[in-house]
């Protein structure tokens, strides 16, 4: 217990790190939930495989932001882009390497509470975005080509973008970028918590490894039944409870931003829930579980970039709107026949291009809608602005994704041979039998 | 981060709001929690069923309560009745449709962050609350018409029972109601986290649902076998761990209240656990994991109305008493022969009031014992006060819940059919089977 | 919500609190976390009593804490030990019976925030450090023995261990121990948030009761597969979410050493995966998903003690040593011949040791490179005193599980029978079927 008493000043900025230390743990069970959700989704004897991707992310992306992720994205101090590697393009890891400047001595007293706070918090974002490309590639994929490729792409474009979106200065009476990674600063994107840096950049890379990897065998729609869909429900469980932390510690303070941003991230997958249940309804008759978990993901990708500029009721018809339309776009994988398994383009890169691109027209202060009624000249800017960014991050994950993967299946091979993938992949690359239920 | 410092005042205020947005997203997870719970307990093929009306609980009420659910409940600001739509019984939402009074403009700078916090807080207490009555309908509703019932129950019953109980101003020294909803000001109920506005309101609806729908194919006692022990305790962990947010979070702010309540929302379950496993161990000889999870739940429902006036070694009696009963309870629906699938009525409603007549015997300085000790007049006044807060509830949700079930069973159809039933709930209704799990 | 402004240092204090009641409840899922980690691993008929065993000791535990164990650990204010039963010993529970000091008027007025947070949050550490021993004897042990057992073990061990370790005066400026419990304060041991007192304590209580209850039926290497890898991986996912709360929240406060043990909470348990599954790739080909879950684990074991003085880098080798021979550990049952069924010596015992006497090398400013370099006439003094610590610890819990799991084996037995043991644990002492998943 501190006895000593601080100043208000301190006190404010300790009770925005509590928050940051708390969301961050949130953002940390998301992983897991990424595991389960896309675990429930193959089959019996692909549900080690699927899991394993998401643990091995926690294991190597916490180790590369420790030791160079955080210092490549955050490296240069609240975006004071003179000081970059490249400016506005690459943070200066010098002095942040293990995260030295923040850890001074490491009893505490010289330490940065919330600078390390902010780390961690960002930390699992990183491990979060490698781990949603895995659903890509369900069912075939050998593991240490994975983390290969992990290793390359969060290096070389995770890394970076993080920088792009999240590194800036703030103004402190409008929230402004002042400063900071060409995207947020330059353009002026509204990419609160990663609409674009998480789930464009998660979706890109999967929609390319979908492509370097090619069709699972037997890919057909309505073939690959869940095995597990209680194990998708609690992923999709932990997934929501930790976007609380996600998308309201994105305010990276206790502040009435933090505090919309909670309410659209309840609100906005409620909605997606309902619009995707209605659409499945009409389509197919029946509304699913995997349904209602895939809605609700749908929504919480979409309100990710938007929560904090968006009123609940604009952020429910975003959600319902989402919902809707993912519903609709996991079926584009069998009409143009890529195998991205567990739907990461479908939802992820869908869903983030709808909420990136809605904040331009129903945006508070900075839409479309308002921009029009406010007489701007421009209306269109913020628009334009929030499609470049998202455009460019779309397409360079995409195409160093494609390279890292090519490059990988045509030296050590990233696709695991036929006959391994019918015997399943968990018992030929982990040795290991998801379920052993017999009595006996 | 902020920078500028805010006065001591505001700051608490802070503070308070970061305790309600954390303990939003633990009550939030207690949902999810709700629908492996009673999800273990059900059939292998009714699964999908089960968690889907918790799910669906999640998208609907979520909606709903952002539209106009918050502006019923807590539409009157501080529970100033003189401005309710009737006063004392309903709130007035004029202003606060879509938590526009609330969010301002949605950059956060003129949002109330402490009023959001708490909307969003009480948001998650409907959804659970609906989601808990599903329990009693297990293996055989069909989903949209639980919807409807969901969308009309919650509507006018739910909303203006949180009124009754949760809305409310509270004298800053004695923490008591100075006016409010009329079971809280008008009666003087203490009810401090829901036993009667969550629990015995669930409950009651439960057991009119379970007349009306009727009993299962094959009821009878011992027939219908959990289908996954480990999901049903999984989902008492995800309960218990939410309920900490859901009692402690309670006294909206951080002081020696929500450190008592805490307390008592690890003792009384615990007890409560030991209570339940006890009696199981002498009526049946075995005691069962199941009992431990449901003797958790008792303990949890037993000390929500009172885990902000109990000491905790009073608590922990309540527990174990609670415990002991609704172990002996959960009998009766066999005796009575009403199908209250998986004992909404016998733990929520039973529990429910147990811990709410309680209060009015050992809440300390407001029970029994300490007005007799004080030479009070009428010791049993607030035991009174009690009885009829939650006999009103009671009776109201019960007979709405009737009538809206009869309605909709009359109409659309609430039930399967036989056929549907014994083909199984999953299949029919959602298409889905909830385990594929042969290595094929 | 409080309106009258508190001073500064209450306010800080409150934060302080709060943060206490957040981590509590993230401990307090670590024990189903327990429950699954440990239940997955097992044999289908055995789950439900691997998870009853940790359930239990939530029941139970958790009601002993409140009566007593607080008493006995914490009881003598901030480590006075002139005031303590046995000086730096045993605590001096009058006053503390029931928590009576801590509550004062459980109307809140009177209670003590910041005690009854730092009791709630030290009641969840003495049941997680109960229900780890509880893996040493899967499939075999009555579970009425096992209560009396953690009842026996928690009072007469765990409570004055507590005691030792964690209750002391702490320097406000250096944080160092001015007075306390003799491992803490006397011997100068740095323990921070239990790699003695929890993991040593109960990896040698696990040891003991191994050998008690001798080898399963069939016990051999390979023989006893994981019955289900995903409730496993929920375990662990569970357990290291839970962690951030109780390595961060030992710092008792939001300060610099709390970021510090969250940051080596990511770093060292991601570290410890890659660790495990390299060598297990290289002694068995194969990389497993279990070894990426007991990896995180060993990791996290390991970092417990020692988060709050090691630099993010040192952390990270620490968690990759300890993985990598943890890998390794796990292997010696079988070649010493006593059946630690699920490793609590192996990863709990062998990485609580490592992560001990880590400290003693590499702690900042305390280990024996700093000592070195500073001169230090006695650079060792630092790691006899974590030896000495450690094997204290280690030897008293194994020495009284021993006695105690004899003197129970002997009169009413610990170990089923061996016809109930091939007939399965589940049925013979709870009457239940884990999973009934045929769709009859």
């Amino acid at each position: 217990m501190i006895t000593a008493d601080p100043t208000i000043g301190d006190l404010t900025t300790t009770v925005n790190a509590l928050w940051l230390l708390v969301a961050a743990a949130l953002v940390l069970i998301m992983t897991p939930g990424v595991a389960f959700f896309y675990g429930g989704m193959v089959k019996a004897r692909s549900v080690v495989s699927m899991m394993m991707m998401s643990f091995g992310a926690m294991g190597l992306v916490g180790v590369l932001w420790v030791i160079y992720g955080y210092g490549l994205a955050f490296g240069t101090v609240a975006g004071n882009t003179s000081n970059d590697l490249i400016p506005g393009v690459l943070g200066n890891p010098s002095g942040q390497f293990l995260l030295g400047d923040l850890v001074g001595a490491p009893d505490g007293s010289g330490a940065n509470l919330y600078g390390l706070a902010f780390a961690g918090f960002q930390a699992t974002f990183a491990i979060i975005t490698v781990a949603l490309i895995s659903g890509a590639i369900a069912d075939r994929a050998k593991f240490g080509s994975w983390m290969l490729f992990a290793f390359l792409w969060v290096t070389i474009v995770y890394f970076p973008v993080a920088h792009w979106v999240f590194n800036f200065t703030a103004d402190p009476t409008t929230g402004a970028a002042t400063d900071g990674g060409w995207i947020v600063f330059n353009m002026g994107v509204n990419d609160f918590a990663g609409g674009t840096a998480v789930h464009i950049n998660a979706g890109a890379a999967g929609l390319a490894l979908a492509l370097v990897l090619g069709k699972r065998i037997g890919f057909q729609k309505g073939i690959q039944k869940p095995h597990n869909v209680p194990l998708t429900l609690l992923g999709a469980a932990l997934l929501w409870f930790g976007w609380f932390g996600f998308n309201a510690g994105s305010a990276a303070a206790v502040n009435g931003t933090a505090a919309i941003a909670w309410i659209n991230t309840l609100a906005a997958p409620a909605a997606a829930i309902l619009g995707w249940l209605i659409v499945e309804k009409f389509k197919d008759g029946k509304p699913t579980s995997i349904g209602a978990a895939s809605g609700a993901v749908a929504g919480l990708v979409a309100i990710t970039p938007a929560c904090n500029i968006l009123t609940p009721g604009w952020g429910m018809v975003l959600g319902a709107v989402t919902g809707a339309i993912c519903c609709l776009a996991i079926e584009l994988k069998f009409k143009l026949g890529f195998d991205d398994s567990l739907d990461v383009v479908g939802i992820h890169l869908v869903g983030g291009i709808i909420g990136t691109l809605y904040i331009g027209i129903f945006g508070t202060g900075i839409g479309l809608i308002d921009r029009i009624g406010n007489g701007d000249s421009n209306p269109l800017s913020q628009l334009g602005a929030q499609a470049v960014g998202a455009g460019s991050v779309l397409v360079f994950s995409f195409v160093i994704a494609w390279l890292l993967g090519t490059a990988i299946q045509k030296t050590i091979g990233f696709r695991i041979s036929t006959e391994d993938e019918v015997a399943g992949v968990d018992t030929v690359v982990h040795g290991e039998e998801s379920y052993v239920l017999d009595p006996a």
